[in-house]
């Protein structure tokens, strides 16, 4: 392993030169207009993982975009790693607020600056780094490996649940790995264990079938916008708990261990509120902010409109109003159940006067890994040597549908072994990733394909 | 008075030629690109003074358009009667809606359909073509009169408090005399005596500064959305009871008296309901709902505004919320100590981790008439007289600021006697004027002058 973390230090700057060329192609995938170029990262991906070495290199199509396949099988009685990773970058809008061009990659510092950079190209090169290091140094890989990157993440990844029940037993494996999740900060890797699910609705309240008068019709007429408040004020109670009915039944509450290992997180509510810039957090009553970001359910509005929105004093009493309400579920919740759950909380608590409609527009179920499985203890390792830190037990607030259907479809535990950080810009203008991290992530990589072989065979 | 009565009869078919020629020019106070359009409806009205055998007709200047002020002061020893009403009319958009050009008067029916047609072109010619009828029948006029007709109504009458503060002298008059109410229904005439204030508000909530993402930050971040609807779902109880400390303070209760004169007015709560398509009406509890729309304060949302409004789900914990509120306000309370109820009410319950700037956009007094007094007592007779039935005393649920400026600088109490129907499309397209009443009113309008100066005497 030494002979391969040399090779790794001595190709550092080869190794960035060939992610710029990947940075180069705008594969934007929500975009129609640039399918050309995101096909062109696919290929790229493709080519890549031929000339490092891997085997059975195919560019599998969907009803999208297509997904790149390839595998190196010849560690006989050694487990299977399935890594993902997708080649796809989200749109570089507000072009303006770049210093540099999003497809120009451009390093300064210890960045290197460019979409894509750290969602997910960079963290997609460092796994191609490290199987090409091992290859070109041991002739082989210390497992068995299989790389799926698919090129739809970030629209939603519509088409890999249908991809993933299509080929169970191409994709057969023991571990997934992904590496698109952030540290807990600088320095301080992690693996993230948790992450919450969603329930997404949109919420429709109609009153009288035109806008009136205020003057005229105000008092006897139910308001729609003043319903609406009403019905989303009832929906948590003051210690911020949320009141659908068993909405927190099948919750797994924070254990004393986890509560505290989450304690040990240099957590500084101070940094958190001067970085967004509020006066105080606030949230469940009886937990710690980490355990409201990360363990916790939630409900927040996203959107609400309805009457009049322009300058000055119309006194309308509006015939509709609307909301948008995305629910944060952790596990064992049930974004379905939570749909029926929103049904029977505006049953009860329908104000009169107003019919109400609910349109059911996104879910995705949360995830909870073990931490004590051995491809989890294999990646702790592998950071612990790579960083020369003790690595954190993380989880994220945000949601992940995929790593639920990959434990579903392929009946492997994911391990969420991420190197972004907080700052990185990922979904926004001037997007970067740090390039200590980057030659840390290749040799993370590559530890831990010798770190879980070791283990599994020692189970 | 017979003699007077038979020439408004024998003269109606002018009367409405006449009312074509002023509903013909585009007076649209709020257009300045019809600024010239407006003056010339000015000078219409003071024509048409100088016609019927008015004196001191004048257009008087203000920082917009102009009044037209003209007297008849020759009635010794008798009251004096203001009539005031406005030649100013609304926009006519939306255009494509109108049947016939909004500009291009058409009779159908017994309706005479144009812009300005009820408001309030067709209510200030009822009272021109009655002092016209009685100068031509008698000589004279059963009282002294002074017209003021304004052109800014429609505009909020913005210069219309200073020009009665500058001209109490000119002014100077025992009651004012305005049409520009409706009646209770067809063939149901009323004097309006009570009318709602308003008190109206923006409300802006602000969390963070910027929109977070709501996975990786929901759960111990205030959200702005969250906080206004709460904050506004608080402002009323479950009785349907405004929360501001202090709001029924002054608020002058309806009486028992009223309340059984409001009882023999055929309302219809399913008529009502069908109206404007909604399952019941809802309300203030106790109160019935003429009660709730006419003598009872209330407050509702006019419009609410914040986060993501487009397609689909998008997961943003928003950084700002806002909403727009309007308060209908009865006797004796003062908008202006409504805007300290509110800000002590946001003090006492504004949700943890936001701030709240409170806007007030505008406010305007109640009113309420004595209905005993010698004027109102005259104008039920005239109407009675007029159209053949009992009149109603009605109240509305609207705002006419104005009314409470009069009686504040003139001294004088202010009698609302109008010809409008509910159904006749004032500010909208097809608006329209029942010819029946044109003439019923401009009757009432020479009944009252003799009742009214009858009854003056008599006291």
């Amino acid at each position: 392993m030494n002979e391969t973390l040399s090779y790794i230090d001595s190709n550092g700057e080869r190794f960035v030169e060939e992610l710029k060329d990947f940075l180069r192609i705008p594969s934007i995938s929500a975009n129609s207009t640039y399918d050309p170029e995101t096909r062109r990262a696919a290929e790229f991906v493709a080519a890549e993982a031929v000339r490092i070495g891997l085997e059975n290199v195919r560019i599998l199509e969907t009803a999208g975009h297509p997904v790149v396949y390839a595998d190196w099988l010849h560690a006989d009685g050694k487990p299977t790693v399935l890594i993902y990773g997708h080649y796809d970058v989200q749109p570089p809008e507000p072009l303006e607020l770049w210093t540099n061009p999003p497809f120009e990659p451009t390093v300064e510092g210890d960045s290197i600056y460019a979409r894509g950079s750290i969602d997910d190209k960079g963290q997609v090169f460092m796994h191609l780094k490290s199987l090409e290091s091992l290859l070109a140094t041991t002739g082989g890989l210390p497992a068995n490996v299989k790389i799926i990157i698919e090129g739809e993440e970030e629209v939603g990844s519509p088409n890999l649940p249908p991809f993933l029940a299509a080929h169970k037993e191409l994709l057969a494996c023991d571990t997934v790995m992904i590496s698109d999740t952030t540290m807990y900060d600088y320095e301080m890797p992690g693996i993230t264990y948790g992450l919450r699910g969603l329930a997404y609705f949109e919420l429709h309240v109609v009153g009288p079938d035109r806008d009136l008068h205020s003057g005229m019709f105000g008092g006897a007429v139910a308001n729609p916008i003043n319903a609406l408040c009403e019905l989303i004020a009832k929906m948590k109670d003051s210690a911020g708990r949320v009141q659908l009915p068993g909405f927190y039944d099948n919750v797994v509450d924070v254990s004393p261990k986890e509560r505290a290992e989450l304690e040990r997180l240099p957590y500084s509510a101070t940094d958190f509120c001067s970085m967004i810039n509020i006066p105080i957090t606030v949230g469940e009553a009886g937990y710690s902010d980490l355990e409201r970001l990360w363990a916790r359910p939630t409900l927040d509005v996203c959107g609400i409109w309805g009457g009049y929105q322009g300058e000055g004093a119309k006194t309308v009493l509006p015939s509709k109003a609307a909301a948008k309400i995305s629910m944060r579920l952790v596990a064992n919740q049930d974004y379905r159940k939570v749909a029926d759950q929103l049904r029977a909380f505006i049953q009860e608590h329908k104000p009169s006067g107003v019919s109400i409609e609910v349109i059911e527009l996104h879910g995705g179920p949360p995830a909870l890994t073990p931490t004590d499985s051995v491809p989890v203890r294999a990646a702790l390792r592998a950071l612990e040597t790579a960083f020369g830190t003790k690595p954190f037990l993380i989880r994220s607030g945000g949601s992940i549908p995929i790593v639920a259907d990959f434990e579903e479809q392929l009946g492997a535990p994911v391990v969420l072994m991420g190197f972004g950080l907080p700052d990185q810009n990922a979904h926004s203008p001037n997007e970067k990733m740090n390039l200590s991290n980057y030659h840390r992530g290749i040799k993370s990589s590559a530890l831990f394909l010798q770190e879980y072989s070791r283990m599994y065979a020692a189970e």
